[in-house]
């Protein structure tokens, strides 16, 4: 009797990704695990069900992958009907951005599903770094902005030396270095443009020239916070880096933003003021676009805008999702490391004690578990992490 | 009393360059001619009418571009209300591709409009090739070509290694190492892809290697032709090419054909077996889809096809329109190489007894004179040529 585990097809209309790919279930299956796939689950991945029974996969209904499984995996929060087909003891992954929706978390401890939501990885622990679906997706999400980019600039990224003159190279800056930003930079720079990286954490200098590209950094304010992450700047510092910023972003013909602050909303990097003075042509992608707001000053999800002055503001979202393919292959290794990691033979175990699952696991037994979550929910803190371990 | 100039708006949906941009417009007004730039002309490849007045052109309405310039300049074949307003001596330069259409120049013709039409150009003869239109656009078209496939792929071209694991690069083969496919190659190497380029002209080989991606050959035929061109196989030949062909298809998830033979309709590469026998998700990119078929079976221009095996097939139309600011800015420079070449001083100068006139213009003073259109049109051979100098 091995573990069973349900792949469900995504439901949004942006999400082409699917959580697990034919080499994961390869995988999966030599170890003795049962996997089913909902029909099409891949499709839109270029995963094909002839591709997930050839390495012994069952292609199945949504309700059989949702019922009679041990461990349900997917990428997106579920609609509620299929929610309230889960059973007492099952175990659900995803990247829920559970902080944003803890009364559904809520329903699924009290229905006594344990939750793993990969944005709660603790992304400091090197051993957990397999798992980094958030480093993974924004890692696509980069080269994806950068191909937009292209594919949107009516003129030639490289240099190019003709017969009849030359043409010059495309000036790129990408606002915020982080993973997302650096592989941004790295795909602008092999298209041949001149690229610079700019970000508040003064640390980011050497992974941007390692890139060939430019660093720039903010005279402002060092914005070095927690984790390697940046902090939030105050109000003060934030006019002062927008002033800043403009002058760089002017200089420029594509910008690409990608600046999150852990748990708040995206800091607004490119003002009003900034889009009405960049140059006429100016194509900016905001990786940061949401229905909060993003880096650039009237982004919205999902949305391409030309102002008047012939600009062009894409609001991008889901971009990992565009390069569905590659962004679920890696997808399905992270969460791979994590089936391994609490998967012990035929036996699911949530040691709690443990440094990675006390973060990644949402719910357990009834209970919501992971520590920002019972603070976002006005939870009293549990009295001491307990270990232990259950057939399934 | 300078030389006249008049820019037209291209009327196609699908075109979005414009024939004269404001850097060349700053060269011409400087030596002392005349530039009309019809109102907004080159707003779809972000040259603004502001940017043209900055450099001394004047904004028109089309009727004043038309009818009161000595010569009219701009890319497409314009409607024949358009053509109804040349004037007697006018002079109107464009990429018409006269050839396709003898009854609309000989019309031209008689209206004793001179026509110089860039495609006729000589392209074997080194001082002609500043004014050389279809390699700048070529050019152009094949870098596109590339970026489209990448935008659509749903997987990374580079290779990628990361925390999660390494992502294979993609693989890319290029039908015809012509200018396109040549830029096609380099832009897939740029982004990181495995590329091989296939042609049928042994010669070839150098220019494909030395851009780091594998040359293939055809072992049953050596194609090549006249001028550089390949020439056009025979029927059994044909087949063999495409037989062989799909094997290399077979083995690639990006294929770009850009096989064009002067002259003929394109040949079919990559027949219905082959497409069939694709892996799934292989993605066709033809640059020769055109009305009368292409290089790919059931390509049509302007339009994306997925087929029922997943295979993608782009028949693309008109790329370099889509880099529109890069490819205005080659088209420029060349149609100023033929301005310099005409105009002396304050005069026009047609002399067909040389090299490069003899063929590029289509027809002067009454006559069709580019031999290639009197064939297509079945006039016998102009006696001699005649040296001429007219006042404008």
């Amino acid at each position: 009797m091995g573990i069973k585990i349900g792949v469900l097809k995504e439901q949004s209309p942006h999400e082409h990704r699917v959580s697990i790919d034919p080499e994961v279930v390869k995988r999966l299956t030599k170890s003795g695990k049962k996997v089913f796939i909902e029909n099409s689950a891949g499709s839109d991945a270029n995963f094909f069900d002839v591709d997930y029974t050839a390495v012994g996969a069952e292609i199945v209904d949504r309700k059989t992958a949702l019922t009679t499984t041990d461990i349900v995996v997917m990428i997106d929060m579920p609609d509620d009907e299929t929610l309230a087909a889960l059973k007492d003891g099952q175990v659900v992954i995803g990247l829920f951005n559970s902080l944003t929706i803890p009364a559904k978390i809520e329903m699924l401890a009290k229905k006594n599903v344990s939750v793993i939501s990969m944005e709660l990885l603790p992304r400091t622990i090197s051993r957990a770094q397999t798992m980094d679906v958030l480093s993974s997706q924004s890692s696509v999400a980069g080269y994806k902005a950068a191909l937009i980019a292209s594919d949107l600039y009516p003129k030639y990224f490289p240099m190019m030396i003709t017969a009849a003159g030359t043409v010059k190279p495309a000036k790129v800056l990408v606002l915020g270095t982080g993973v997302a930003g650096l592989q941004a930079i790295g795909t602008a720079k092999r298209l041949g443009a001149i690229v610079s990286g700019y970000d508040v954490r003064p640390a980011s200098r050497g992974e941007v020239e390692s890139l060939g590209a430019t660093f720039l950094t903010s005279s402002v304010a060092n914005g070095a916070g927690n984790g390697g992450y940046a902090r939030q700047l105050t109000a003060e510092e934030q006019a002062a880096q927008q002033k800043e910023l403009a002058d760089f972003i002017a200089q420029n013909d594509i910008v690409i933003t990608t600046a999150q602050v852990p748990g708040h909303k995206p800091p607004l990097l490119v003002t009003d003021d900034s889009v009405t003075n960049a140059k006429p042509g100016t194509i900016f992608v905001d990786l940061a676009a949401s229905e909060l707001g993003g880096n650039v000053a009237g982004s919205q999800p999902f949305k391409t805008i030309t102002t008047e002055q012939h600009v062009t503001i894409v609001g991008a979202g889901n971009l990992a999702s565009q390069v569905s393919n590659s962004a679920s292959q890696l997808f399905a290794k992270n969460i791979l490391a994590v089936l391994n990691y609490i998967i012990d033979e035929d036996t699911v175990q949530f040691d709690l004690t443990d440094d990675v699952l006390k973060d990644l696991v949402a719910t357990h037994k009834g209970d919501i578990v992971n520590p920002r979550l019972r603070k976002a929910l006005d939870l009293p803190d549990l009295p001491d992490p307990h270990t232990e371990t259950e057939e399934s």
